[in-house]
């Protein structure tokens, strides 16, 4: 097995389908990863002590998934040199509004990066930016899905049924 | 039958729910109390009245449940001097952000204390830890609660079906 | 000297004047207090042993001023049982909407009681009714605040220089 | 003197030049009014008694001035049949967002009538319209105050000084 | 059949549902109505000659139902110098927070009566006041329904199967 | 084959709605249209180069489609100096709000004509505004269509089963 | 003298900074322009009249300038089939949010095309496009400018004071 | 002179004031940057070029500065496989939050990082994070920061004039 590159911490477990989305996005790009729980108000000492070790262990980055008054990742910030990457869950009535303000909004001296709401795909390719500053076959593996992307956005053209604009358009 | 301590009052029947959350609550803290309808503008001699009998009656704070321009947690502290907790709730169509603004907003010089949007346990909480002052076996059975949420985060993660992260580290 | 029994914690020392003012209330009413700068952020430790600490040293609340994405009052809850008020500040371009959020939207099982933003005074005046509930003396000068502030509504009907409403009109 | 038509309750003195204009545009409707200050939170019965002796003294509509979490309208409207004209204010930090959604957002049963943040003239505006219901006089008034209004309206095009736009354009 | 005192406009059809709420209220105190639909953009002729023709066809209020930019009651307010009660209408996808920003900030000179999001009860409720003044028995009944109103929240008390709370403490 | 005046080009395929209803509108107004995706981030080439063909290529304005971080709408309109119109799509957890804010807050210099939220049908008729300039046919198509939809409104009335207003109010 | 190509409409002389801007833009252009005041609310029928005469004298958009309750753009679309360009106007105490959703929230059938909260320049270019369509030396003003602000942003580099970017970065 | 590791894109030169603070940081962490002007709008092929070359120049992360509808940091990331990191601006008038929601909430596929809204310092930082994984000088560097940001906040509590907290209630 091998050693995990980005470590994803859940503010709470109902946040699993978006570690999931994270997850999946890591695997596609060949990084190894780990999930777990841990609450920056319910298990503060977990939270700082998972980040302080996160550096010795080999991660090169955390994400940090949770929603309402949304504390996680900068408490994880707090506690680590690691970039911690923050995802908003629109958990509560506002649209996650809440969670985005208290992830985005950090204090000076302390960073966080903020995706946008919900966003467990994003946080993993922002991880994987970083990563592939150091993984050769990561940047290779980013690339390929730019150009999967990109035809698969071209390939949809051909399936909205509505009039189609000719090719030599976009010359 | 015990007399109650905390005393919950909502706006309106139709918050019944919340009502229930924070009575679970309180249950399961052993901190007996009362709930009843008594609306900021339907009812308000009743609002009035049963606040201002509140500390004499031996409540130790009021719960008060309101949705959209949430007047009755200031009018319930405008009639007493006890602590007043709000709950505002997301009954209209922006999901809680009115009541939230009606009831942390309160002008200088009559205090509410806010929770979040349809929070009724965490209200229950803010309540017990206000009657633990006072109560040894509440405070006790606060601390016993918070070691159970932080087993049952270390418990939810082998829920996940996701790469676990090893127990070291958290150490 | 009196041994405090309300610590006012800033998550920044440029948040002063909100400490001020809740000072200001407290020497009013006679409850001894504290006041100290611990970020949740910049110096969690400190945050986490001050919370931690705060029943044993006689603490009956804590009061917590900040802004942004405001996670200290949380970040003393998640320490303490004692009852934390949590104190949004506008420090940033948006009012303090950023953070009301992060103080009032507290995920389930970690209380902390909101007022409203850049509310010092009134954090204290709810601090203020927690200390009530077990001194007398508090709870007289509460009283004698509220008779204080009706007077001062009352006396101020007069100076503005407008058709006045008689005396009879509240009868 | 004449009696008072419409009464305007302040919530706070401080908001005193909101009922400045809101008493010129009813002195220039030639309505007679009267103006107090009276807490929904720190006088709450000169609040309710005002409102509930309105009738009797001989008021056609009551004007209720307050920001932040502003309750008055809503409680004065609780004590009296006479329609209840809101007027929020812009006194915190949000710009009398909190107080717009306090004011309009009452829940179903108690009406407000809101006007604008800060709506002083407006308020005094909609007030004539009631009583002009029942007062030719100040109907007509209301109808000289339309006719000057599009007439300074039509004035102010001279006043540019950019390419002014040909007087058929408008026929 | 009566002629009607009110008048309420929908600025689309599919508003009905609203209508229909104002329309039982009022029938309900006995105050007869019409409704029609009019709107700002599509037959703003229309608008403005219903608008203009109330006062002398007997109406002594309008009710404006509208959603998005609701245009609605400042146009009818415009052309008239009846009172005009807006009702901002959640038909979009921010929970009418577009439509209480159109109704209620309404620029000086042209008072709009903004009730809340969706409220078309409390509409009628406010036009009923209106109509009380000049009308005995709608006032009468407006003071009957008030009674109603508390009895309705006393006896929703018993229905909540929580701890109950004893009679007293509302004396 | 007639070529298209209007260029349509979408986000994401998963908007195809919004271009269905833009497309529809152009259809009843007879301009022919294309429609195509091209994401301003995942096919930066293909959307300049779309805008940058677009004059040469006989259109006379181009409807972009997108939801969150709406940057298609703007990316468009710098390589083009045809009129630009974005459609903000409410496709995240906050309504569109934040389509809207990016679509609409264009920078000085490039400018970008917002519609409402989801606004497909109106983006189009924005569209057959501009061609009208050029093309009678459509300039009638539009006026023929004000005529409908005024008509549709008066003809809801009778299905509204609430009391009708009668025809001479509208005179 | 020029007869005039675009119409600018002010709801208030007092936004007359904003019409500047567009006139300013419109003059380096080359495009013809007038500029008056004409309100929806205070002078609807003036509002409606110039709208309605825009085509035969020749204007070719209409720019509608209005801030709070923005409700002319709307007024202005109802009576043309002219494209009506909207400039919400921060007037008020939310910043422009308030015009914003009005003049960009229309409903289904009218349509406006909205720019940024005090976007007067971008509303010139934005005409600008529209006229370019039928007019090449303006089509040419507007290639010009689109160089020109390159350039501008080009020459901003080297009065940062902070490390300059090598040329070659940009190749 | 030092090869830029961190390339800083403003997207106006009036942004010059977040440029500094976050050179300032970068300057006090030891790691080499640069500063340029590219525009989304008005330089869109500068912007993609830098963003292109960014890799082979030796950039390890781009911070880009932006306000309003902030399509900059976006445009640069779908350019480049490198971490972008964007720093929404408070240019306009409603704080910032409209850059902080063009910033934040990229569609899935192309991410990037945000920051606090005029978080130039935290941009800074969230870049040396980034560096400091391939740089023990620059990770030594955040270590020692971070111990002088906690000194600094222990070292500000001797100067709040208030009742000061004895040094044993933090440990």
């Amino acid at each position: 097995m091998t050693k995990a590159k980005i470590g994803i911490v859940l503010g709470s477990a109902s946040d699993k389908a978006i570690a999931k989305k994270a997850g999946d996005m890591l695997d596609k790009l060949q990084i190894p990863y780990e999930v777990t729980v841990a609450s920056a108000h319910r298990t503060p000492e977990d939270a700082a002590a998972y980040a302080a070790n996160g550096e010795k262990r080999g991660l090169m980055a955390i994400i940090a998934v949770a929603g309402l008054s949304a504390a996680l990742p900068g408490v994880l910030a707090a506690h680590t040199s690691l970039p911690v990457i923050g995802v908003p869950v629109s958990a509560g009535t506002v649209g996650g509004l809440d969670a985005l303000y208290s992830v985005a909004q950090m204090p000076p001296g302390v960073p966080v990066a903020s995706v946008g709401i919900d966003g467990g795909a994003n946080a993993a390719l922002l991880a994987a930016r970083i990563v592939a500053l150091l993984d050769e076959k990561v940047r290779q593996n980013l690339e390929d899905l730019r150009v999967e992307q990109a035809e698969k956005v071209r390939k949809s053209r051909s399936t909205l049924e509505l009039p189609e604009v000719p090719e030599e358009a976009f010359k």
